[in-house]
């Protein structure tokens, strides 16, 4: 999830954005994409199946991929198994390709930068690629821009690059998932999810029709590049939240600013920051930060454990479950929520409203607008899987299990 | 109600903006406030009614209209009614004010401007002061920034003015209410009025600290005025429309750019709007333009009658009333519901779904969001009542009646 945000090419076909972007990727272990991929002489084309079900490769983003990573393959030999390609053979050999999210897809939640990302690294793994992560980035960027950032764990910086090429405009990681371990990261998933535009759409109109847009991308960002970069060295997090949050609502700020005017967060999502800017002011010092990408779902980060208990007690109290299932409202990290002193329906039952809150707590109890909450932390990056019980491909078949 | 938003104040205690703004004034017969004034020598203070209810003139805003406005008076004499008061006799006289409007107070459709500009029309009709409307009008923008504006009937611009004291930053007619008569306006009244952020905190906390605002100020908003005077004095709807449209989404792209981020619109507006973008691109010349203030009404403006009825028609199918009285649903001028063909709850329940709708229409009413909508069309500035039965205030008490 971007802290401060990608939005705008300044290259439609190689996907270059206009401005520097850096990103925190989630701990694999409550949100992840698996990808399996497969070659064989017997298949006839290059397919690809993304939760099961069958998808067309024929998208630039797609191709654009695969023919770069082929264009950098190398002999493979697995004398055990018996398996032995030459270098020239990968043009000639199709591959599938089977990936699932854990997470819900294109709901604002980077579905499509940890599909590529994990694409490009399954592709590069399988035909003996040797280009490192950065180089490698600059492929997944030709798959989705955001992709090029979700290789790397920790905190991600997508550099711009000076090269026409697009070669230089890579991912470089500026801390890995460990240095900044206090961090806590609550997503709130918003159950209504209308229609939306399409991020790469979206980014097209903002360039063509805001008025804001380059000065934002020219004299804005940059500053904050720098400013943000500061603060996660130095874990900085009352200049990391600020710049955070004020980056969420920029980025939303230009959408609203094109024609047609994009609305990516909604009723929910705009109660969520108000209760989080509340307490922030309340407290004196940034307890919690928070951003949306290109949907109504929210991005919450905790100065540590604490904050984040408190944070959860304060989304429970305001965004009660429907059910009185509370284990599947509360997914990913459960001893959050264990932490917040909170078991079962009763305990949310029985929150007391936030001391901040003068107001009549009446109106601020919003049933059905929350679809789950899941309790994770920055996590690492792309990784290869041995494990064959894993595989999403069945190795007889080719096809998805 | 602005087209060319003022947000931004230069000056805090002159009440200077930091860019010039358009605003057309709404026809008083569905719209308006209205201020009876009175005075007399057994009145121990100065003191006032809103609606009905006793309020604090206290606040620097009425200070400052009052003691411009005294300073301003001269001798009255009635020979008929035995009122004789000398120029300096208004200094130890108090006054009694009573106002009312016609219309949702503080939700954002520009009570505070309309209240101002009558009381200061008022008073200064009562002190027999000599200055026209635009001298007015500077005293008008001491009590509200925008108050500036509704002294003027049809389209009226705020100019900056150079003057340190801001004599010259006053208000001026670019034409009047009948140059234009083929627009018709709607007016969706929001149902949830959630407590917002006053015009004037908000502005404040934009300039401290929004980092887009002074782009806007200096580079976005100057051209724009231009265009829209061009626009309004050519009749050029779709220009209008366009800038009318594009300054809404980038006054709230401001507001959200604030740290805390400002919310005035909400899901009902942004429905609304999403709807009028549709139909404008289906047909390909716009046919309505959309904008809101301070709040999530929304103002739409009609290309002509016939396009105000096709609008109608959308809006109810979208958003049906609650209860079979159509008729305190939808309010002012009533001919533009009879032009609609709907008489009935019968004719909006078999309303057919606007052609550009090709997804599920199910998933497109709403119940219950919209208070109600009133019909209206551009109207006349502020003029004196002679009618004594409509006074406000009792002739023999001073109080309200």
């Amino acid at each position: 999830m971007s802290v401060i945000k990608y939005w705008g090419k300044r290259d439609e076909k190689l996907i270059l954005a206009m401005n520097e972007s850096i990103s925190v990727t989630f701990d694999p272990t409550h949100l992840c994409t698996t990808t399996t991929v497969a070659v064989s002489p017997v298949f006839d084309r290059d397919r690809m199946w993304l939760n099961g079900k069958e998808m067309s490769l024929s998208g630039r983003r797609y191709q654009n991929c695969l023919r770069e990573i082929r264009a950098r393959a190398n002999d493979v030999e697995d004398e055990t198994k018996g398996i032995k390609i030459a270098k020239n053979d990968w043009e000639k050999l199709h591959v599938h390709i089977s990936s699932n999210n854990n997470f819900p897809t294109a709901a604002g939640l980077a579905s499509s930068a940890s599909g590529f990302a994990c694409l490009v690294f399954a592709l590069a793994k399988l035909m003996n690629v040797q280009e490192d992560n950065g180089k490698l980035s600059a492929i997944a960027r030709q798959g989705s821009g955001s992709a090029c950032r979700s290789l790397h764990g920790g905190f991600v910086k997508w550099v711009m690059g000076k090269e026409e090429d697009g070669s230089d405009s890579i991912a470089v990681q500026l801390v890995d998932e460990k240095y900044w371990d206090d961090l806590v990261i609550i997503i709130a998933v918003v159950s209504s999810q209308q229609k939306e535009t399409s991020s790469s759409s979206g980014m097209l109109q903002t360039v063509e029709t805001s008025t804001l847009m380059e000065y934002r991308a020219k004299e804005v960002v940059p500053k904050r590049v720098i400013e943000m970069e500061e603060a996660i060295k130095n874990r900085d997090f009352s200049t990391f939240a600020r710049l955070t949050c004020a980056e969420n609502n920029q980025f939303h700020a230009i959408c609203l600013d094109t024609s047609p005017p994009i609305f990516y967060m909604n009723d929910t999502s705009h109660r969520i920051i108000s209760c989080v800017e509340k307490w922030n002011r309340s407290v004196g010092t940034p307890q919690a930060a928070y951003t949306c990408d290109a949907g109504p779902n929210v991005v919450l980060m905790a100065r540590d454990r604490e904050a984040a208990t408190l944070l959860l007690r304060r989304l429970l109290f305001h965004f009660p479950p429907n059910s009185t299932d509370i284990d599947s409202y509360v997914v990913g990290d459960k001893l959050i929520l264990k932490d917040a002193g909170v078991q079962n329906i009763n305990d949310v039952e029985s929150l007391p409203p936030p001391p901040e809150i003068e107001d009549d707590v009446l109106n601020y109890k919003y049933k059905d607008e929350i679809r789950y909450f899941i309790c994770t932390r920055p996590g690492k990056g792309a990784v290869l899987l041995t494990d064959e019980s894993q595989a999403l491909l069945d190795p007889e078949t080719g096809l998805p299990k």
